[in-house]
């Protein structure tokens, strides 16, 4: 069982997940599946019944039973989530602490079911369904009325020894809090607006057009650009040109837009950074807020890249070695 | 040249900093020194001239000349410093956006002589030299006006393949702004401070020897424990028991004890966690804020161990796999 724990000056909620697996010898913690586990990987086909029951899967075979082979793509549970849906949330006082127990819901959409796909490599489709599954599973889950935020995200290339981490999938977290670093994203959002009556990220996105130096894709509906503060080297944004301010309300054009502005952005960073792993995360608005006019959902990228010396953890300050004009200038080609 | 960016939506302060070396083939990025210079230190003695000339250094020879031997401490600026104390702190607009140029300084403690020298097996002259010297270093620093927030922070044991990581130092670094992080630490003492008329340190510490069970150390002075809401696992705060928001405010008395209570948690450390390299922070009052009621200055320690697939990049939401009273449990031995 996961809980929930308030830091008493930033006010940001902790989350403690025993259900992880810990070594200390190692200084390594692995989530969700043994390190000794790679004789089998639980998100091939065959290996359905090693997966919790599926909540959605994709398949060209309409006489499919659940949980079995024949299919492209499968949602199921996380084996050890972080968090669980069947927690009520009951928040307490613990003396001038506070803390909560850890319901939500942790999903995983196992992407493709060939082990050793690529994402670089992968074909429009697998993107397609990809992107067609998780926002199937915000729509759904946005009904539970105890969740207030869903995380979207994808750890992509090889992080470490992780053996599930190679077979291509994606998370969906729903949480039952608004996490502090989304809300202060949204502050700061609202206080431009409230001056400007103008949203931050359309300004953006007309400025980056202006300037060009920093776009690295574009497409009819979206553009790939290097944010102008960027914290790390190669970080890449995809921002969706219309005005809206969540991810669950694209539309199916939009949908394949993104999809293939998300495919030739990972075209370009393998030409520039070889296999270089790296996370994508949806940034949108909290469930309870939507059709937000200050507030506009986009896609971050964020390659794995070592900063060896660096000092933003603790302290928050990022010191990123490379300009980002330059960075999109490498990936433009 | 560094340069300042503004996020314009979260209002942070990102530092641009070209003279790092960044390899793209290799993923990686070095702080100050060539991957290929392992035939020499330039902290190590003999190599004096390496350095920029020296700013402090603590010496047993009271006739030793700068930049030469016999010493046993030193403080040199860093050879490829993250912002430069010479430059002019101009704000100024790009379109919709803020920068400034890279005014700060960038110090180094070389801590010690010896090149090997374990920080869990340092004698206790030697954390009593360094905290001195850090001190020291603040003291004289906060009287440049341009300076608004000096971080103190020192990286132990092996950082990767980092040739300098190994011999023991400590960074100091001044900046022309206040980080975001730290303002957001005030903030939320102060939001405390209004509504309870306490200072939320003080109440921690209270509570946590009410507690008992996540304390793993105490001297008269200081009290060093596994915070309620951990972020990371083994994460340890080392707090001073008298209100004070200003780290360079501490008495001789207390460096001592300040000294002897890390050499305490390192021991724990090790005996826990092996060689697990770290970081250490000073968390301390801006330069322009001093005396405050709300506020309370504490070392933190951050153990760098691997958490695979966890999820704080991006989201800001941190899975920690352990409870902070079992990691306290296991610290305490």
């Amino acid at each position: 069982m996961s809980e929930f724990r308030r830091n008493p000056v930033f006010g940001n909620w902790i989350i403690i997940d025993t259900e992880r697996n810990f070594s200390q010898e190692k200084h390594s913690v692995e989530n969700g599946v043994e390190k000794s586990d790679t004789a089998y990987c639980p998100f091939c086909p065959g290996n359905e019944s090693m997966t919790k029951p599926e909540i959605l899967a994709f398949s060209n075979n309409p006489h499919r039973y659940p949980n079995t082979g024949d299919w492209k793509l499968r949602v199921v549970p996380n084996n050890k989530p972080i968090l669980q849906v069947e927690s009520a949330i009951k928040r307490q006082a613990y003396g001038i602490y506070d803390k909560m127990e850890g319901a939500g819901a942790h999903e995983i959409i196992i992407e493709s079911p060939q082990h050793d796909l690529q994402f670089k490599n992968a074909p429009l489709e697998y993107y397609e369904n990809a992107y067609k599954a998780a926002i199937s599973r915000v729509r759904d889950l946005r009904n539970d009325i105890r969740f207030e935020h869903i995380f979207y995200m994808k750890k992509y290339g090889s992080h470490g020894n992780y053996p599930i981490g190679s077979h291509p999938h994606s998370q969906i977290i729903a949480l039952p809090i608004v996490p502090k670093q989304v809300n202060e994203e949204l502050d700061g959002a609202l206080r431009y607006f409230n001056y400007k009556e103008r949203c931050v990220f359309c300004d953006i996105i007309l400025q980056e057009i202006d300037d060009g130096i920093r776009i690295i894709a574009e497409n009819e509906s979206f553009i790939a650009l290097c944010p102008y503060a960027s914290r790390y080297p190669f970080e890449v944004r995809i921002m969706p040109k219309t005005h809206k301010s969540d991810f669950d309300l694209i539309s199916d054009a939009e949908m394949s837009a993104l999809a293939n502005i998300t495919k030739t952005v990972q075209t370009k960073y393998s030409l520039v950074l070889d296999d270089c792993p790296g996370t994508i995360l949806v940034h949108t608005a909290p469930l309870k807020k939507r059709n937000l006019s200050y507030y506009h959902w986009y896609l971050e990228i964020i390659p794995e890249i070592a900063v060896l010396g660096n000092i933003d953890k603790g302290t928050g300050l990022f010191v990123n070695p490379i300009f980002p004009e330059d960075a999109a200038k490498h990936l433009k080609g």
